[in-house]
């Protein structure tokens, strides 16, 4: 295991590796060098000096893509948070090994490597309003199946989850790090209704009132107030980090579940982008606080990393400008005045 | 000669072709029976019903994409309202056709056909602060080079601009048939200093004082205040809407080039998605008045139909997910309760 103890996380997030600025400065160069008005391609030029100063490269590639989709099942299902049964969480990850699924299709189409690793689906977290819903233990065996996801060497990540009654625990946990009630954090969800919403709030105000002695240990909400996927992919981000490459978070569940570490240390995602605004509410209320701009606002709420997934598109037609433009002098076009 | 008078386009614009209800009903079936949340897609559902019913059928495709980009020269530039001179649309049309600038990168990245013309060049219009930019026979045929870049048949028309100081014309559009003076339309376009903007507005409030008679009258601004490749756009997305083509729409001189035909026909623009917002001042406005929501957001201001280019990747994801995703029923994943 990469982290054995609470305490390893916070050490490694004291010192978190940097980007290559070299690269990213000759990007930015380039960029001024190409043949449009300087700045006029907007975020793909940002896009594109993120991704030279994190591969390390003026001429960023993306090659090789993983998309890594985590699964797990929460004890807080049982009290009707969802509109869909607990079963779903592992009738869909037999849909995505079908590649029936969203992601499926979407990950074809940006030419990326769908990873999915369902966490322990038979052993749902504990019912969170009245117990902690993993111990130490638990939180750091799921965070080690995240860093153990990511590759060695890629060119992207990409996070997303799966995960029936998993958007409660996002906004349990935002709740819980950024202070109100459930009535500021709950969402419709995969679609829950009015009774459902309620009972979405009520949960969270009972896990609020049960963990008020943790609050401020936000590796120990993580553990208490989360959910194993939820924390394969804080440990999926910070493998990336230790290995500079850069990822795509997909949404409220993906956002919140790095949240934690934004805790412990503020430049934590300097390594990742938004992919996108969810519908589900709280997510763009998050997002700001974690200075994370999304790359797309399509209304999507489906999870599974299929929004991030599709901002794919948007770092391709980044790097197809970077790479491919003519420069002013190449195409002996004239200069501003 | 597709119209051969004003009175023609107006005539055409009274008995506007319609989409095939029953393809858009089909598709919009098809995604209720996908494996996610019913909505849970947003955007990227709308779209592909969208296309469904434009295209006539359930399963709609993007085989044939034409990427049309009308290049014109304006009598205003003189005036100094870009950062650049008029010579550069020239060239940029040059580099069109050495494929260096980034609309070459961004269509063969979306799979489209890029189709440039340039619109007498060497023939810039009138200045409009002191006579109509374009008299009628002009503007006729310039919207007919419009209309004759539309293929018989094509999946997708996307549709964008290069001229310099064309956002100075696209202002001035907005402001003869939405009110206002200069300072509420005039941006920074290709990134003119405060002196420069300064005499787009001037420019923007001479043309409207000059031309006050006329601003009742759509067609008779977009001759009079307007150029050859808005033109030409307008030209082409009645071409599209005649063999029930979808259009994607790029900034906010592609906008503002449809305008005068909103004002004739407010269903006009029905077959239309505006591909993204521009960071260019007043697009934003300019949306909301045809009510067009953005698919993109990206700070983009480059024109050459870069942002609606990038926005094809969206439609393609929003395929890929409506011809590609499982059933509930195929994939034996449960229902919501």
């Amino acid at each position: 295991m990469q982290f054995n103890t609470l305490d390893d996380i916070r050490g490694f997030c004291r010192d978190l590796p940097a980007g290559d600025e070299a690269s990213a400065e000759a990007a930015a160069q380039r960029q001024q060098s190409l043949t449009k008005p300087p700045g006029s391609l907007g975020r793909l030029e940002e896009l594109a000096i993120w991704l030279a100063g994190w591969q390390g490269r003026e001429m960023p590639r993306l090659d090789r893509i993983t998309i890594a989709v985590f699964a797990g099942n929460h004890g807080i299902a049982e009290r009707g948070v969802s509109a869909y049964p607990s079963e779903v969480t592992a009738q869909m990850v037999a849909n995505f090994a079908a590649g029936g699924a969203a992601i499926n299709q979407i990950a074809r189409l940006a030419g990326a490597e769908l990873r999915v690793e369902p966490i322990e689906l038979n052993r749902p977290t504990r019912d969170f309003t009245t117990g902690p819903a993993m111990d130490t233990a638990d939180f750091l065996v799921a965070l080690d199946t995240g860093w153990r996801a990511v590759p060695e060497a890629a060119d992207l990540l990409v996070v997303g989850e799966m995960g029936i009654a998993n958007t409660t625990v996002a906004a349990t946990l935002c709740a819980a790090l950024m202070g109100g009630r459930g009535v500021r954090w709950a969402g419709r969800g995969t679609g829950v209704d009015d009774a459902g919403l309620v009972r979405k709030r009520t949960t969270i105000d009972a896990a609020l009132k049960f963990h008020r002695g943790l609050l401020d240990d936000p590796l120990g909400v993580a553990a208490a107030l989360g959910g194993r996927e939820l924390a394969a992919i804080a440990g999926a981000v910070l493998a990336a980090r230790a290995r500079r490459i850069p990822v795509l978070l997909d949404g409220f569940v993906a956002t919140a579940a790095v949240l934690p570490l934004a805790r412990l240390a503020p430049d934590i995602l300097a390594h990742c982008r938004a992919g996108h605004a969810s519908a589900e509410l709280g997510h763009r209320e998050l997002l700001r606080e974690l200075d994370l701009a999304p790359l797309l606002d399509l209304d999507m709420r489906l999870g599974e990393a299929s929004g991030a997934a599709v901002a794919i598109l948007l770092l391709r037609a980044a790097l197809a400008c970077h790479g491919g433009m003519a420069t002013f002098a190449e195409a002996g076009v004239s200069g501003a005045d």
